[in-house]
């Protein structure tokens, strides 16, 4: 069913980019958990646009309004709706796009899936802009996490192809381009400009890894934690591939080389190397979680682009004006950690339930 | 909810490895359909052991055993459960190792979870003996989908560092090895026979690709085709990783090149290119949806490992005996196609739901 | 889990009494449907409070505000989202009973759910309030069923002891008072004015009426019309008990008598009674499908009532003060209606999966 | 979805009258849980046919096959799925009526949904016999909430117009006829034994209570205990109306007569009175919850019915031959004990996920 995360606790995300307001309800939230919404404004502005080269200039302050859920500062139990609403909208900037698909986008999916009923205006329901109130979900997720001692933290592993290899040992969140490797990160940045400058953009790819994830999260076959992390990462628009540890990599290693050897670290199991990603058979091992995911190219370009006049049917050439990022992937960032922490808090109180009674 | 697909269609699969069955429920299936018990056979015989160097000697007929949901060969509108007994069981094969994991395998992760009253026999309810069941299951939305049109086919990539380039532009479902090249097909096996000689195993990457899929199916945000297929792939043990169309490389490109300009052909809007693996927005284009998945090499090896006793919590060397393929990635093929079919059997059944009621 | 409808269309309903706003989120509703928001609003004035001597003094207007979903008037594929602002609050009228929870309310079962953390302010989400989002969700479906042919009313058979036996042949829909029998609607008012002047509260039975319902909606086993009905209509708070057709008397009756023989009308296949309210093994006969709903006296009574202080663990007395309908079966016939709306939308779109592709 | 029980555990029934087999598969179960199979069957034996005047001389052991989900005794965290082979099935009974609906049986509606391609032989999937696997997933879950305290029994309240008024203190599952008041009991049996020699039938309510629930398990609006209770009471085939506490009575009472007082019992809050049946806002009091539920008189009747030739479109005569119960009512007590007892489990389970992690 669109829109919805549904599992231990339901994520349902409304609204379109020039519809009155986007926004999300969390429902299943345990009770009494008090929400630092300074801390939830901090990590969503880690999204937001139009502070720098690689981003939009469109200029919101996107400050969620909570409307319900909350009762002097703590969930209450009900469902928690919060809403940013749409302010810095310009329709009229899509205007001569209404009957041409933008190529990479999903203009033209959604005309056919809703038969033209679909709101085209920046996108609509497709429109990045959607990841805020998904942020709003895993910023909210990522508080309850670490109430239980777990941390997520991504960074940009990759910019078309300048490549930051560093160990990823510690969250980069604070920085304005979160690489490991400032220099790595320098270059990355001269290949966004030089992509704008050539009116094009580039993707890139983005590690997330879980720290103090407990064994035994995550159920067998289809809502192993590989099965519910990789559905919530595919709900950001521009994710095209997702693995877990060395992913496609272990395709081309031998199983001794891949298999990651059990042994004792002060009475605790713990694996030796790595590479299956704190997850086998999709529950997880206790090592860290680890994925990247790949990220496409902004489909908007300014170059001019072939298309179809979805009502005369006839081939054409587009041109996009408006603002666009040349490259989605730093505010992509925080919006995978928001699906990552979304989806692990669904796991953990998952895992609560299994309790067996005595007898 | 472990080991069930919920979808349009619910796919709900039980057993384990030495239980007296291993199993599936099918509900939701469309009511009067024919299904063709030869050809489901001959689909599940592509996925069965024991046939040649690549896989373990357990020697199983396979056949299923539909125990309700049919009625003169065509479904009935009731649930659709098939079993398959397991008859061929040795549960001493796996005696030494019951406290002592299988580096790679669920072994530990299910100690944690299930606190101990997992079934280790065989890998228990994670043992790759649980894709028949998905194999039925998804050879029944074979039929379904290839009833309307839709039809599914998957190849090996690589194994190991052996690759297949060439065009992947037909079925290879009847070849013994399915590769596209034969060339390549044999230096895969030889790969495989290396790795075995060595007392290891190797892994590989699987394409598939769907034809003849409708433009507009998937949900935005959660349930798009992207999100739903990934959450199928994922149930089959082995896999890390997917990626659709070009996937990871859509990172190292400029948007000018991934992007997928839209023409005309004969009245039908067709992209030039399919960089998008036949998904925009998580919605069907109506081009060939297509994706890759990454197979881990075979966890079990006769090589000693490094693991721990888990009831006197002592690092000791493991040898692991019994039966077990070098290789996954050939019997992996038909569960890849099997699993893709199992999700857009429900995008399919899914997106009638949509029509509009006149007014 | 808790306040989401979850059937082929997904009905999520937020807010608190005295929250910013109470809700609702509607996802899976075909695109291009216009949305009648006059018709809307004059469903909901029916459930609207101040209006008369039954029914409380808040002064609400209750226009909702759809923040998203819609384009142009139509659906637009996305989800449809509108929240009521609540604005004539006095959150003071609840101080006295924050730790004495009222008898029949949902007081003190919130307060161990949520261990404290719930909103306790005018019932917080357990508020009669919730009820309006749920008319939002059930006036839009409303719109959607009568486009299909499908009409739904509702009627106040008794109030008290004073019953109203007329036959249910039309829609009472306009009346101030929805019996049929205006005769028997001043009694009732009679009687709700006499318990009032008793500092009293009185219940009553709700009938409601779905024609036009083709044949064959429902799911067998635990999703029968009557399980969904049942399911939608215990979400309005006073709910204590739900029958189809002749319900409870069917217990009495013999076979001979209760079983709905088939006959022809018109080359259409009918029953000649419907004992069985349109519904045989929980799936739609074709005939009116029918049901009556037992709602309980208002628990919010001016009399003193025994209870407890749950910060002190003391017996005590406890007077309600404010204002509170002394009945509210008036204002919960378009709730039935709403409630009946929501499970007939989701069977009517369910049924659209199950046609049988050709072979 | 049919035949789908969906919540913090998942049972999945599955089976036709004359199908192979009818059985259940329980996703959801705490592991490590031992299974009394002996007791389970006690509990089943309850529910057989073939061994008095009420029922049909259909005679089958009924003996449930456990194929998978158990290690040594106890739930391995895998789904369970047991099954029961149909043996004692003649076909040939049913020809007659393979086109000619039966009235008040689901043949009609069953021909409509599934466009002629249901299994009608003994009802098919909507036959009484796929009762048989709902007792093997309520029995499971009654000894899982009897290991936490929970016990639920049920009782026959009234058989035609023959009532027990008797307080309901204890069970009764040890009788053959399980009332309370062995006189009114008799009085029953002899009202159904007059049925049948009428070539008629009769209904009757049955009362089910469950004691030791817990304060704080149900979730608010649509999965409320009322709601989750009736979800799943609703899957027994006769069923035609269930109320909470004192039911439709309360419709016809005063607030002041209707509201349970608190009080304090040794240092726990209780309710003086339990009208409302242990439920408040779809949570659970700590009170016994209390429900009754009407039981049509049984559809098949010796009797000649009028009724439609659906091949032909002729009205006509029905005369149904073959085995049929004058009475389910008490074949249903366990039944609706095993319904109550899914619901219940999933509503423990469910509140298990909402405790709060410390900050």
């Amino acid at each position: 069913m669109s829109s919805i995360y549904h599992g231990s606790i339901i994520v349902s995300i409304f609204g379109q980019s020039h519809a009155d307001a986007v926004g999300v309800t969390i429902d299943g939230l345990p009770a009494g958990f008090p929400i630092d919404l300074a801390a939830l404004q901090t990590f969503l502005q880690r999204r937001a646009p139009g502070k720098n080269d690689w981003s939009t200039a469109r200029n919101e302050p996107d400050l969620p309004e909570v409307l319900c859920g909350l009762k002097d500062g703590r969930t209450c139990g009900a469902p928690l709706t919060a809403i940013i609403r749409n302010t810095d909208t310009h329709p009229g900037d899509y205007a001569q796009m209404s009957f041409i698909p933008r190529p990479g986008h999903a203009d033209y999916t959604a005309y056919v899936k809703y038969g033209g009923a679909e709101d085209r205006s920046g996108g609509g329901h497709f429109s990045g802009r959607l990841t805020a109130p998904l942020c709003i979900a895993g910023g909210i997720c990522l508080q309850l996490l670490a109430a239980s001692g777990i941390t997520i933290r991504a960074r940009i592993c990759s910019i078309g192809s300048v490549r930051d290899d560093s160990a990823f040992l510690c969250s980069v969140a604070e920085k304005r381009f979160p690489t490991v490797s400032d220099d790595a990160g320098r270059r990355m940045q001269a290949e966004i400009a030089k992509a704008k400058s050539d009116q094009d953009s580039v993707g890139g790819v983005i590690e997330c890894i879980a720290d103090g994830v407990p064994a035994g999260l995550g159920e067998p076959m289809f809502s192993g934690a590989e099965n519910v992390i990789s559905r919530a990462v595919f709900a950001i628009p521009a994710v095209k591939g997702i693995e877990f540890g060395v992913g496609f990599a272990a395709a081309a290693m031998r199983g001794s080389e891949n298999n990651d050897a059990f042994a004792l670290e002060q009475d605790r199991v713990v694996t030796l190397t790595n590479n299956c990603g704190g997850i086998l058979g999709g529950i997880t091992t206790g090592m860290p979680v680890v994925f990247r995911t790949a990220v496409k190219p902004t489909p908007s370009i300014a170059r001019p682009q072939r298309s179809v006049r979805l009502d005369t049917m006839e081939e054409t050439e587009l041109r996009i004006t408006g603002r666009h990022d040349p490259c989605v992937v730093p505010r992509a960032v925080p919006c995978v950690e928001a699906a990552a922490a979304i989806a692990l808090c669904d796991l953990l109180l998952e895992s609560r339930k299994r309790e067996v009674p005595k007898r």
